[in-house]
């Protein structure tokens, strides 16, 4: 009998960001169902969008009333979804993997691409999913620290030429970047390109965000053939429950992804033509939303500006968050967050997005109605002066 | 710069089941598409349950309404449908752990569990996605031949012992067995836990098509702590297209599993919705759901034993599947497909579900209306009578 292992008790580990639950839960589930179940909680802790009328509920319900979906959904998504996703981004020769949500998009990624001789480098404060997936099939995640005006606020090409080597396989560029809502111009994306393209490096270009910015640009454009789009639905269309995204990226490079997939059975049918319609409506409802997003944002800036001890590091944000920091008040973002949770207010402390800068910032999204912003532009400066040290 | 790879043509490859799409489709996904929007198909072709009233249907329909779908779910589900789940089985002390369908419940199970030194048995015909998964984490999958009377058409504990060694990790149990329907004893059950417990082995017991059984049991009882238990919504509840599963065991497998998470952003919201409507309905709609297929099954079998040179290896199929073995024919089990498809009827050709024995059978499912049923008894015989050689 083989005794290097105790069958009842697998040792096999992966690194993994450690979320601790807020006082009073065992775990993290417990504490996100609660979240989830308070009707009444005003949402800023997921950078989810609940500014959407019932364009896509309603094509979603239609999709359940046909009861199409006791079949199997087609295994790479429909092609109508496909198509709409690439016209979207602009592209023309590039092909679309669907899954269910972008996240395990980024998994596969890392699954098809990496191997253990390479590392990868990421921002801190980033968004640490796409880390932990590295970790699984690299030697190395670099956390690379931009928590600086000087970089403003993320990942620069020089950050990238500085932390690299030979090794180095993936760069990883979150554009906005949660949780700042920092963003690239389109020099900087062609300077990433060129060092991708010299130095035989995928550029992993998470654009989650993207048409909350102000501008926006694609680096596919300037480095195809080594670049990873990530797509999701969660934010823009408001769908994060419903686990929809994709990977779009040239044909060789996906047919690779596919040869590593996980859902071999499809993505969510229902989920698919809510998404259609969100596409195909998205003239309709964009503008309108982004103009939510920009006025409340404008609203917490001058919230902010009246508190002393917090600042925005970025601002305007080019996402639908923002990073608020309260270092100088000398309170714990974590306690912060439990307070606000108390007054009914959801938001993020910073060690969800940083393990270097984690104490110095709490991270509130702000695509939800413009009256519940101001309800907490009411109680922040409250709890500011109730924690403060 | 390295040149031990090309990074526009990744090369890192995973031992993949081909599925070569039928004449006219240049890739599958194009096929599957065409068959999921074909109104009129006759849908025998994916193990599917088409039987289901509106209960689950309206209960999705009334969350989509709620529209909390722009909230995350937390991220290893809701405690409710979990507990549900729980009571399904009969469990009382295991862990549940829901994922996007049951396959990524199988692939989080192997990339967790295995190492690159282990071994894994499974059958042939099985389940092979489970293969495939499997051999992106350790060293080998045996294939056990058990398409054969002497065999029951299964994985026997004798058949287990004949082909395990020392590497041997994990012994996967399809229970009843996709594509043959056949299924396990109480008694071989424990038999498979004593060699499991003498040898250090997983069970991996996929009870996917357990309510389709005359009679089920589950293995858990016999070797917990080394057992998964594979548990599926799609079959059953009629919800392949919603795409929700999950994979239940002792705490510190499940632990380990949850390390190796995927969709580190949960399932479906609108698709737990309506799995926990299943579960709570099931009272009302199971026995009758069984009865149609057990008659449906009826009718094929007095249909086949008028064709000559067919026959069924096993009936009563305890799945809501069987084979038809039309090896005597000498027709081969795609032509038959094909021309069915042409009239309307999407079944599977052997080679879905065996590397071995795939050129031996066609495999049709039943869990759809007695008179669908009918229609393919008609057919099936003529399109024997069409292309028999």
């Amino acid at each position: 009998m083989r005794t290097d292992f105790d069958i009842k008790n697998p040792k096999k580990k992966f690194k993994k960001t450690e979320r601790v639950p807020p006082k009073g839960y065992d775990n993290a589930n417990d504490f996100f169902e609660d979240m989830y179940m308070d009707e009444n909680m005003i949402w800023m802790g997921q950078n989810t969008n609940h500014l959407h009328d019932d364009t896509i509920a309603n094509a979603m319900i239609d999709a359940i009333r046909m009861k199409t979906y006791c079949r199997y959904p087609a295994p790479e998504g429909f092609s109508e979804l496909k198509k709409l996703v690439l016209k979207d981004l602009g592209f023309e020769d590039e092909e679309v993997l669907l899954t269910s949500g972008a996240t395990e998009s980024l998994y596969l990624c890392m699954q098809a691409l990496l191997t253990p001789e390479d590392n990868v480098i990421l921002s801190d404060p980033g968004y640490f999913i796409i880390g932990d997936f590295a970790n699984r099939f690299a030697n190395e995640v670099r956390y690379v620290p931009i928590y600086d005006e000087k970089y403003g606020y993320k990942l620069t090409p020089d950050l990238l030429r500085e932390n690299m080597d030979e090794n180095t396989r993936m760069a990883i560029l979150i554009d906005p970047l949660n949780p700042l809502g920092s963003s690239y111009t389109e020099d900087e994306l062609k300077e990433f390109a060129e060092i991708a393209k010299e130095n035989d490096i995928y550029l992993l270009h998470d654009v989650t965000y993207k048409d909350f910015a102000r501008e926006h640009f694609l680096v596919e454009n300037y480095a195809p053939g080594q670049t990873l789009t990530i797509y999701s639905f969660s934010k823009i269309f408001g769908m994060a429950g419903l686990r929809i995204g994709g990977v779009v990226s040239s044909k060789p490079i996906i047919d690779a992804i596919k040869n590593a997939v996980v859902n071999d059975l499809g993505v969510n049918i229902i989920s698919q033509y809510g998404a259609i319609a969100g596409l195909k409506s998205k003239d309709v409802w964009f503008e309108d939303m982004r103009q939510t997003c920009f006025e409340n944002q404008r609203l917490i800036k001058e919230m902010v500006d009246t508190v002393d001890g917090i600042f925005l590091p970025v601002y305007p944000s080019d996402a639908n968050m923002m990073v608020i920091d309260i270092y100088d008040t000398g309170i714990n973002p974590k306690d912060l967050s439990n307070y606000l949770i108390q007054k009914g207010l959801f938001t993020r402390e910073g060690e969800y997005t940083s393990d270097e800068f984690g104490e110095r910032y709490l991270r509130v999204s702000f695509s939800i109605p413009t009256e519940e912003i101001k309800i907490f532009c009411e109680e922040f400066p409250k709890a500011i002066e109730a924690l403060r040290k």
